[in-house]
């Protein structure tokens, strides 16, 4: 007889640990437990279903049970819920509509995911409201849509799975507003980078109430909710969402003493064993190792609960050492035709780690700019400050968003360093790319700033220095931008007028330069400190200071 | 007074060395010659103005001599051809209108780019045909467009700048026939990746005349151009482009006598400083470092030509060490929504460079299959049989091939193996990409194949096999699929019924199992050895093979 190996959880990672085990040893004995009624199932793909965008509902059913387990050659027993496990006697309790029972084990895959967050609002118990997690859950909000015609919808949180509810919303012409205890959404990237995508879907009809968190929900008569937010103000919708994040779900785990880490996931070695040997864990239920930081974080991404369940499936079934090598962290979200996403640490993550880090904005069209259809950029590069060793990277933007932070995802995994950026090859005709890329004028920035032949300065530094210090503020734009918009107290010369008129500038005070994105600008103080003037480059310019400026 | 430093050529490369010359050295006096009338223009962008994607016009004109000139403070002579470089007198000939004369330099910089190979056709010397490198090629073209109205086109070469011509004609309505010499356009890819561009192009109206060289090209009395092929057939057009490629053009250099390599370029350290010290070169003029195999290569492309130019600019003014580090050779062509590339070595690059290579293919969708809009991308991974070691990767498709690459190449810089590419993280959502990225499903299938687990044979070894070998053929698709398109002599067992119909196979013949592009031959063959059969998967499945059998 095989090895009994007991997967709880059938989606990303026990799908994934189940397939592996089989594919391994064709002799196991495979069990999935799923609480739901699906198994497989496009878990990612499911606001995309809800709002009509994925048609027919077929198709975010990758697998039936059925399939699945003629496929697998696994027991796939959907509707049951693991209650408890039985360490001792190797054993996980199960309910399903005939009662409990116990299924035996030899090695045991823990692969719960995550639970969705409820936050600690008065009412909320008696509230009816949905959320997006499972088919049912879809399901549950396209029914409600069809039937009730609503019109209006509130969410409760800005993160991932917020921003794509609104945009489900939004194609099912319901009007929605987002509710964020923070000060702007997606806060787990820096906060110009998802003002960005926040504006973009203002401009798409999306509101948002930032910075303040609901107190007190209730149903009214009129079949409408009430949301009392902390600012006294009270918000109407014909629909509540619950978006505000998961938590793993280490319930079962924690009940037979297995060991649950500092960040609240099941701790985990690189083989995906638990402190019972006998144990492992997959996905969003557990704590990973960000290789930046060498710290456990939490991470509910797809990609690492796959290949974290690939790695258990493999291991549960020949008592072997593949190993997970941790994750750097990348993530993007969409909103009808912007994205905006991350890899690596945010600033503030990396000072949080205790990195002595520093960061450069570039902004650059995504092709070729004489080639129809470029479009921008938005990229935030953080950088250790002495090695110049890559920390992370932010980018917002219509296209191309996803490349730039793909590449720099595999420039973290390697360690690689902005001097390295600044060679690296990209696939170069003008329809696809520029022959120096985003990454690469990211790499130009950062390294020059690092050799300090830059003499760049973040916007911030630079309104740091305004505030404190007496400085002349020079803009090198055209007479045209710098009249639309500028800075106040700014001169203007144009970059190619400066060598004629620099008399005009003192140079006993420190010159801070600035054009659009921070080019012209690099090229002005390289003119200026070639000439005798202590000059600064503002980067990211004109671009980045406006949207800082917005950001109080 | 400031360091002389003259660059000759004002395209991609010198413009780039004239440029960070001025940003590094304010004092520099700095000369630009250009021997055409137009600099720093977007020659990459050149067939896609001509075919009318890119208007108006100057938008290839990213500078004028003027601007340029203005913004980095540079003496820019047009039309001004550099005739000989004389090191003991440290001056460069230069013919322009006026005549002859000397310009002085400390340093200089060779940035001449290459020249248009002219095949050794009989004729050619009286035909006339258009090539495709600078932006009077262009106007040449258009103009003639314009007058004459063509009606069919014969271009010689199937490289980059045959296949963007043959797009440029058809946006003209002009029918329009490529010449390869070799059995396959794009002789630097695989063929089989090559071939998938060339049958879109085949339905988009493109002809093709592979194998066949020109012999002997006439101007007919009716304005037509004659081309009689090597095969003894005829071709008649009203235009004739010649695209074969283009050679290192040395002449300035070899003639004063500073080294060429091997391979044809300039020899230069990672310096860019060639065999005379005060003499820099940068772009399609010099050889380059290959990083995988430590060889002198030629690589005429846009980014590391920017790269090296920027490095020769650097070390003239500072006589610096800023480095070059070489270049894993990473390029993409397009054709109107097509798109094929290549990033590091193919097989038979890797071959002749004396590594230990092999390699799978794959196929899998750029987003999520059931996100709308998915399309299909073939892999052909190139790595290190010992090792992992990454040496290439070749892709094509609709969409996304880019990405892939640049990840492959930022992959392949930093020196990664295949079993790293299974670990690489990708923004995902399934608008952007898939939970399991093409480039880690890539480096499953390798990983498998070395660590013996895939059991993974290309389709050029299971060819192999069967002709020498007696072999059980499966294929476990599903019936439909079968029906449609199968290899001669293949039983169908789709995977879903195969562990209940294993004895209708012989366990005493090796059994050879495809299925579509690899994934359930590859669970198929886990059934089958898992029972005691010994069973091989065939990489890249029944789309692969039905591709090679084509390549004959």
């Amino acid at each position: 007889m095989g090895r009994r190996i007991v997967v709880i959880g059938g989606v990303a990672a026990g799908a994934t640990a189940a397939a592996k085990a089989r594919r391994t040893d064709e002799g196991a004995e495979i069990t999935v437990l799923e609480k739901g009624k699906y198994i497989s199932y496009a878990n990612c793909g499911l606001p995309y279903y809800t709002g009509g965008v994925i048609k027919p509902r077929k198709k975010i059913l990758l697998h039936t049970p059925d399939t699945y387990g003629k496929r697998f050659n696994a027991d796939v027993l959907v509707s049951t819920e693991a209650t408890s496990i039985n360490r001792k006697s190797r054993t996980v309790t199960v309910k399903d509509k005939n009662g409990e029972r116990e299924i035996p084990y030899d090695k045991l895959i823990i692969a719960v995911g995550g639970k969705t967050i409820v936050p600690p609002v008065t009412g909320i118990d008696k509230t009816p409201y949905f959320t997006m997690r499972t088919v049912d859950d879809a399901d549950a909000v396209r029914k409600f849509i069809e039937k009730n015609k609503p019109k209006t919808a509130v969410i409760i949180g800005g993160g991932f799975i917020g921003v794509e509810t609104a945009e489900a919303m939004m194609h099912c012409g319901i009007k929605t507003t987002i509710v964020e205890a923070k000060p702007e959404i997606m806060p787990n990237m820096p906060r110009i980078v998802a003002m960005n995508l926040r504006e973009y879907m203002e401009e798409k009809g999306i509101s948002f109430r930032l910075g303040v968190f609901a107190r007190r929900t209730e149903k009214t008569v009129k079949n409408k909710i009430d949301i009392s937010l902390s600012d006294g103000t009270l918000l109407k919708a014909d629909m509540l969402f619950l978006c505000a994040g998961v938590a793993p779900d280490t319930k079962l785990a924690a009940d037979c003493g297995i060991e649950i880490g500092q960040t609240g996931g099941i701790a985990v070695d690189d083989t995906m064993r638990t402190s019972d040997s006998d144990i492992f864990a997959a996905g969003d239920v557990v704590e990973k190792l960000n290789r930046i930081t060498g710290k456990k974080v939490l991470l509910p991404l797809a990609g690492p609960a796959n290949r974290e369940g690939r790695t258990a499936g493999f291991n549960a079934v020949t008592d072997g050492d593949m190993r997970f090598p941790g994750v750097v962290g990348t993530s993007i979200v969409g909103f009808d035709g912007y994205s905006a996403g991350q890899t690596g640490l945010t600033y503030e993550q990396a000072q949080q780690a205790g990195l002595d880090a520093d960061y450069v904005y570039t902004e650059d069209a995504d092709i070729a700019e004489y080639y129809p259809g470029a479009t921008y950029i938005f990229m935030m590069t953080v950088f250790e400050k002495k090695t110049g060793r890559l920390l992370g990277c932010s980018a917002s933007g219509i296209k191309g968003v996803d490349k730039r932070l793909d590449v720099a995802s595999a420039a973290l995994y390697a360690g690689l360093s902005v001097f390295d950026l600044e060679h690296l090859e990209f696939a170069y005709a003008p329809q696809f790319a520029k022959a120096k890329d985003n990454l690469n004028i990211a790499g130009f920035v950062a390294s020059n700033k690092i050799r300090g032949t830059g003499y760049a300065v973040t916007p911030e530094e630079f309104a740091e220095v305004r505030r404190n210090q007496k400085i002349q503020i020079l803009d090198v734009r055209t007479v045209k931008e710098h009249d639309d918009v500028c800075v106040e107290e700014s001169v203007n010369i144009p970059v190619n007028a400066l060598r004629e008129n620099m008399d005009s500038l003192d140079k006993n005070t420190p010159v801070y330069v600035y054009c659009a994105v921070g080019f012209r600008g690099y090229l002005a103080v390289k003119m200026l400190r070639n000439s005798g003037f202590e000059a600064y480059n503002v980067s990211g310019g004109m671009e980045t200071i406006a949207r800082l400026q917005k950001i109080v």
